[in-house]
Order: C-alpha cells, then sequence, then structure tokens
C-alpha cells in the first residue's frame, strides 16, 4: 500500500493506493493550516488514519503541494500557502515515519497520473495544465516527468502574456493566470454582468458580486447562451498561453484539468480553436491535440502515490 | 572529416570541422536564395567546395535552418526563408550526397554547440536565448537536445508577451521577438532618437531612420551614456521572456547569442536585473546563471556538425 497527499491552498486529500492508482481504496481530507508545525501533523495523523482505514501499513509516502518544491523535498515558497517557506518536508517526513517519502509540486504530480493512467496515456510528449484558483502547469517530455534544475519547472501560471496589463497579487504584471485561471474567469464573469451581458448568471447569483464560478457552471449547464460569449472571450486567454507553450516546447497533447475542466466542451472547444490561431505556421505544423483530464481533483494525489510507488522501486 | 552549414535569412554559412569543432578548418560563405532547388544547390555545392578546400572527403553533413524542421528532417515552413516550405531537405540531400545527413533547427543547433564546447559547458539544463533579426531559442534538458513531439520546440520567439500590443509580420500580437530582438532594438532606438533622448546615435546614423543596429553598438563602444537608458528599456523586454522561460523550464544557466550579445556587458547586466525582477519568488530560488555566448555567428554551423557526427556514430 501506498499514498498519495494532495496539499492545495484551501485542502488537503489524501488517498491510500494499492494495485490499481484510479480506483484508490481510502481517502481522507483536512483543511491546509498556514504553519508549518501544523501542516506536517495534518500529514503525519493522514498516514496513520489512513493505515487505520485500509487496515494495511503504507510502505511509501508521495506528497504533491501547491509551490515550488526543490529537488531535495523542500517547499521552498507557495503563493498559496503563506507563512510556510523552506520548509524540508521530505527530511521531516522521512525521519518521522521512518519510510521513503517524495515530495513534489502539485501540479507536476497531476501530469504524471493523467501521463500514466489519464488523458495522456500513450504520449511520452504531455503538458499538463490545471486551470483552477490558479494555473499549474507540468511537462511530461520524451517520457520523462520535467523537473527543472532546482525543481522549479512547471510555474507556466507566473509566464507573462500582457505585459502592460494589470498587477498580480504576486507582484507580475499581466501573468497567465490572472485572467485564464478560474478567478480569473469569474472577474470576467462579474465584468459581463455589470456590462449587462451575462443575464443567466447574474439571475443565478443575485448581484454582480456574488458572482462565483459555481453560477456559471450552472449556466453553463442550463445551455444558457450568453455564457457562450464569456467562455469565448475568456479562452482567448487560455489560448494565448497554451500556444506559448506549444511553440516553446511542442508537445503532442495537451491535457486540460483543473475545476474548469467541468465547464466541459463549449470551454474545450473555445480553447481549441484560440490556441490554433495563435501558433505560427500552423498549416505546416500539426496540432497539439488539447484533451480534458480524466482523473479529475484526484490527479495530484494519485500522481504522488505514483511517483512515491517509482521512488521506491529504484 | 564533417561539415556544419548554417542556413540563414540572408546567408549560408559553411564550416568543414575535424578534431576541434571550435577551429573550422575551412569555411564558406554564400547568399540565401528564397527557391527550394537552389537552396538545395548551394548546400551541395558547399560541401564539395569544403571538401576541395580540405582535400578530405566530409563524410557527415548536419545543417542547421532557421525555421521549423520536423523530425524527418523536412523544413516545414520558415519565416525568414519565404517561398521553401515543406521541403525534404534531410531525404533529398542523403540522396544525392549519399551520406548521412543531419538537419535541425539553427537555434537547436547552436544550442547543442553551446552546451557541448560553449557557455554551456558543464551544465545539463541550459537554454539558449539567440538575439539576432528575430528570437531564436533551445533546450538542453536533462543532457538532452530537446526537440519536442514533431521536432518544433524552440520557437520561443513568437511567445506572446504583450497581448494587446502591436502586430507582428507573423500576424500574432506582441510576440516576444517584435520588441525583444535586434530589429526591436533598432525601432526602440529609432523611437528614443526622436524624441531626442539618443543623441550619441542619432550623430552616427544621420537621421532616425538610418539608425541600425550597428550605430548603436558603436555608441555603446564610444561609452556614450544615453545608450544606456535605451538598453535598460529593452532589456526590460528581454527579461519579460526569460523569467518567463525560467518559469516554464527552470534551466541553471541562459546563454544569451545572436549578434546582440556583442553589445557586451552593460545590455547583458540590464537583462540579469529585468529577468531577477520577474521571476517570482526569486528570493527563495537559486538564480538562472544568465551568460553570453562563445561561439558568436558560427554557433549553429557548429552544433549542426556536432549532432551530423553524433548521427553517424549511433
Amino acid at each position: 500500500m501506498r499514498c498519495g497527499i494532495d496539499i492545495g491552498g484551501t485542502k488537503v486529500l489524501g488517498l491510500a493506493v494499492d494495485a490499481d492508482p484510479v480506483e484508490p481504496v481510502a481517502h481522507r481530507l483536512a483543511p491546509t493550516i498556514y504553519e508549518a508545525d501544523s501542516l506536517i501533523d495534518t500529514i503525519i495523523k493522514m498516514v496513520s488514519d489512513l493505515e487505520n482505514d485500509t487496515c494495511a501499513r503504507i510502505e511509501v509516502v508521495g506528497v504533491g503541494i501547491a509551490g515550488i518544491v526543490d529537488r531535495s523535498g523542500t517547499l521552498r515558497y507557495s503563493p498559496n500557502i503563506p507563512g510556510v517557506v523552506d520548509l524540508p518536508i521530505r527530511d521531516i517526513l522521512g525521519e518521522v515515519l521512518g519510510r521513503p517519502v517524495m515530495v513534489e509540486n502539485d501540479a507536476a504530480s497531476a501530469t504524471w497520473a493523467e501521463h500514466r493512467c489519464g488523458a495522456g496515456v500513450g504520449s511520452d510528449n504531455v503538458a499538463f495544465v490545471g486551470l483552477g484558483t490558479g494555473i499549474g502547469t507540468g511537462f511530461v517530455l520524451d517520457g520523462v516527468l520535467h523537473r527543472g534544475w532546482h525543481g522549479f519547472s512547471g510555474e507556466s501560471g507566473h509566464m507573462i502574456i500582457d505585459k502592460t496589463g494589470p498587477t498580480h497579487i504576486t507582484g507580475a504584471g499581466g501573468p497567465w493566470e490572472l485572467t485564464a485561471s478560474g478567478t480569473g474567469l469569474t472577474h470576467l464573469a462579474r465584468r459581463f454582468a455589470a456590462e449587462g451581458r451575462l443575464a443567466s448568471v447574474l439571475e443565478l447569483a443575485g448581484s454582480v458580486d456574488e458572482i462565483h464560478g459555481r453560477h456559471i457552471q450552472e449556466s453553463v449547464d442550463s445551455g444558457a447562451t450568453d455564457v457562450v460569449a464569456l467562455l469565448e472571450e475568456f479562452a482567448r486567454d487560455v489560448g494565448i498561453g497554451l500556444a506559448n507553450l506549444i511553440h516553446i516546447l511542442d508537445p503532442e497533447i495537451i491535457v486540460i484539468g483543473g475545476g474548469l475542466v467541468d465547464l466541459g466542451r463549449p470551454l474545450l472547444d473555445a480553447i481549441r480553436c484560440h490556441t490554433a490561431s495563435f501558433v505560427l505556421g500552423g498549416e505546416h505544423r500539426p496540432a497539439a491535440e488539447i484533451r480534458p483530464a480524466r482523473l479529475g481533483s484526484r490527479s495530484a494525489a494519485i500522481g504522488a502515490a505514483l511517483l512515491a510507488a517509482d521512488l521506491a522501486a529504484t
């Protein structure tokens, strides 16, 4: 038995995984605490709880975490988990738990999961792009999970696509995730609603300031037409970033994950169309295939479990 | 003996290389002709000329070419060599010359050269960024030249950094190379001069419209102070793109090549400073080292010869 633990900005998900990684045998949820000792305690308790749930010993522990993680398994910095910096998670957990521990960025973990048992199966050149609160990305290049020299690759959400644009909470002007994430979609929806262009969503939310992602989802699910124009404009910025990744890395498959993938075909089709329009010489090159993720919100935890098992096998 | 041939937008450089790749034993130059048959003829004649020059048989031929080259050695499309599309250079040359031929993008070839015997020696994670007429890039990741699924990676010059910005000749709005290339620097210098902020360069050129790269170079060499402000503003856009590549790929070393590297320290220091300012969480991560290229304008030809030799050895 191995376990994969996904530490996000709001919650911690733990999965106990046996033979089939996409069918975990137990799962646990806990809130993310923005303080180092408490965060470590949460993980240790979760491993213990998963062992109790499964009546089995967990041999290896994989952790996927939202932030930049170096190759020694130290969380260097996370915009999503303020107050926890330079924390040597792998070493601390390894000492306390007395078994192999793997710590990786959450998007990298999700990338590996989608490559091994999700929408990227069969391709050795996969870009994963998780559209959630921010944008997390990861790359499998020639069959290998790319980590970068320090372990910090895949922070594509901070790629600047609008150098004169508004400033993000990170201090950078016009990064991709400012407009092309779930947060960006909500802001765009509020603007559309304030301009009288999004009646269906405004009716569901009650007021402009109360518009959240779930209202956009409901509007899409109900088949409203005004929300299509919203997704169309939103998808343009997603497409700019994807075309940038295509120019830089030339992947075979781009897997779109994160919460926004639940918006389904209307969003994906618009993303495909805009992305193609931004790729130079598109008529002379095969297109990267853009697919929805298959593993949903469990992908980072599943990937962490898979990477931990790989680590234990070496 | 092997040869490396670099086909650029204006000229073709051929080098005959023996034991030491950075000291070619012969070289040839020819103009680039924008027509398929003539371009092939140019290459064939160059191989023959280099054999005559060296009184030796060239066993393998490497070609680096400005454009997107697929894994079968076909030039699919080149913005720099209009009129030549979908040309199976490797197959045609292989048949005519009767020896192994390697065809690769010119920036990828230059990347390999700088990694093997230039500024990137000793690191397995190198990004090469050639600042010339446009911007060409290439990546060595974990010791391997990254080609991408189709062979089209490294087209980072087309990465959009200013989505609301002016449109490039490629049709895209605000790509990196529009402002951060040699062409971009010349345009910026003309604007500075028109605004009365670049007297040193204006005096050398005679008029705003006559300002070219060589005048900027002369002004820098003469130690003029007004040109420093120009380089400072220019370096900002270079830094945006480099920070994007750092966020995406996390290289250990970034090698700056292309003609602009001759501007020396004033430009490089400004690039280093701006790049650092755009990297998120810079205080929690080691910086990628930004170095000037060592192989100059011969890097693509040297790299093509090295890659051809690698091909012949496998």
